[in-house]
């Protein structure tokens, strides 16, 4: 596989994640952070490691929620709330990730995790 | 409810996880340790949190095992891999989530879990 | 103990950090992120941890206030700042933590605390 | 103040919380991991930090009790439950203050600092 | 060497990393969070670490963007930044080490970093 | 460039850091891991990110160290001081960088690195 094939793949995980139109202006974003950094997002993150079989991928978004919770992330808990919701994962199932997460991360990274879902609508 | 309803309705959350004999080990050496955070562990995280509808239990430890891969609690992370194996998740969906948080927490959290995975036999 | 029994107990050891009306102004606050986030803070760490004998309460949030400072938790941090103001913790006790803990979270952990502290008047 | 002032103070904190033994054993266990390191812990952390007023020693020692529990350096925090026993902290004390961080830092860092407890008798 | 030539040399090293006018902003930035902070700051920071032989500054100031970036403190992250330019860093080193981070602190701290970067003009 | 390129690419500068038998044997110990671990190791940490231009390498190995200090993760700090003596580092650099680090992520920090160092004989 070339390395714009690995991209092509990459970004089109993003594309079923977030819709064409939401997955160019999040790419765009990156890339203006940093062209190597939007590279490395879609090559890596979305087709080495989102790609993988053997766990769904709004398992994996949820996941991605809870270690964003306990870490302390809000900016990036924000990007990965809209994903996990548009994999298919119900506002109820995140909140039931943040909730489990004050027993693992504790009560602040909660109350922090809930903030950023209160203020955000999809 | 009353106190000693929420710690029978969460120890037997933790049954469901582990079998009723290894249960009673892991309930004995938390009490050995304090035996009020054997009594929290049993009404709080088991009751008041795992208990919750909303998200199914094999979906919850996945998380759990995400934020410890990323916080790096090793034995906490091999009590989880046994709880989560005892809910139906595969060795392989356990390993999936822990090489993604590679990206999340860093390739030093993945190795040292995935450590912690190969020092572990069910 | 009943449920609303606990629940009534933790809301009262909030009632003793910030008086009644700004602990029912924090107690609302929570509701509205998730009533049971609000339920499990009055229930569990108001009373199940905070009203716990063997450690006075003031000392109790000058250890969380250690606590929030390393994990870089800012809005806990205010939040708590509150609570210890309100059980006769002094300015200057909450400023000789904050410093102190530039040896164990490092400077930067520091300097955002006192951030924190300088933009907070009661 | 000189250097060696500065030095003679802060080693004399150190006395007083582990006796002149104990004390002197610590500080030769550091000088073997690096002489500056030895030299930067008596004269900053000791005379700069715990050496000043405003807040008593007891204090200070299980606020850094329970920054450690938190952060998970399980060895740092057998050294300072030593040093916390030697300033009048109570066994239980000590461990209402790791019970209470299962709410900051989450259970697995409680119950990583009990392992620590467990294990250490003075 | 007394307090205030300890003083006067951390100020002096703080001063090279910024020039006068910005280092003079800086320290009255730290006096009205607290004037202890500050002479700690140069003192012990300056003075003590960053002023010690057998590593460059510049080298130095690399690391501390490093640590920064997984331990996610963004206020700490531009002031060092600014340092890091001052001692002869490029903006594209300082990228570097802020996409190497990726795969040790993982990408959501190099996203967040890439942003404290892009705000960052000097 | 191919996928065994990019692996082929990477594998070389593991070498480069220690030598081909010792790089061998570290590959061989992430494969028992798991294998995909391993090709990610070699394809996207060694090759999408040490192999970049723009910063040489043992400055990028002391900016590990640096995180890897602050983040307390002994076993990956052991394999990279090896890395990074490989590199051209020296043992006192390594101990600077070690040393500056108690100021950004406190001194059970750099305690717990200053064993790690002391166990590492190369």
């Amino acid at each position: 596989m070339t390395e714009s094939e690995r991209y092509e793949a990459g970004r089109r995980i993003l594309s079923t994640m977030l819709g064409e139109a939401a997955a160019e202006a999040s790419a765009e974003k990156m890339r203006t952070l940093h062209p190597e950094f939007e590279r490395l997002v879609m090559t890596h993150v979305m087709h080495d490691l989102y790609g993988r079989a053997g766990l769904d991928i709004k398992t994996r978004l949820l996941c991605t929620i809870a270690a964003l919770t306990v870490l302390g992330r809000p900016e990036q808990l924000a990007v990965h709330i809209d994903r996990a919701l548009g994999c298919g994962a119900t506002r109820t199932e995140i909140e039931e990730v943040v909730l489990q997460m004050s027993a693992f991360g504790g009560f602040p990274a909660t109350w922090d995790a809930l903030t950023v879902l209160q203020g955000h609508n999809r």
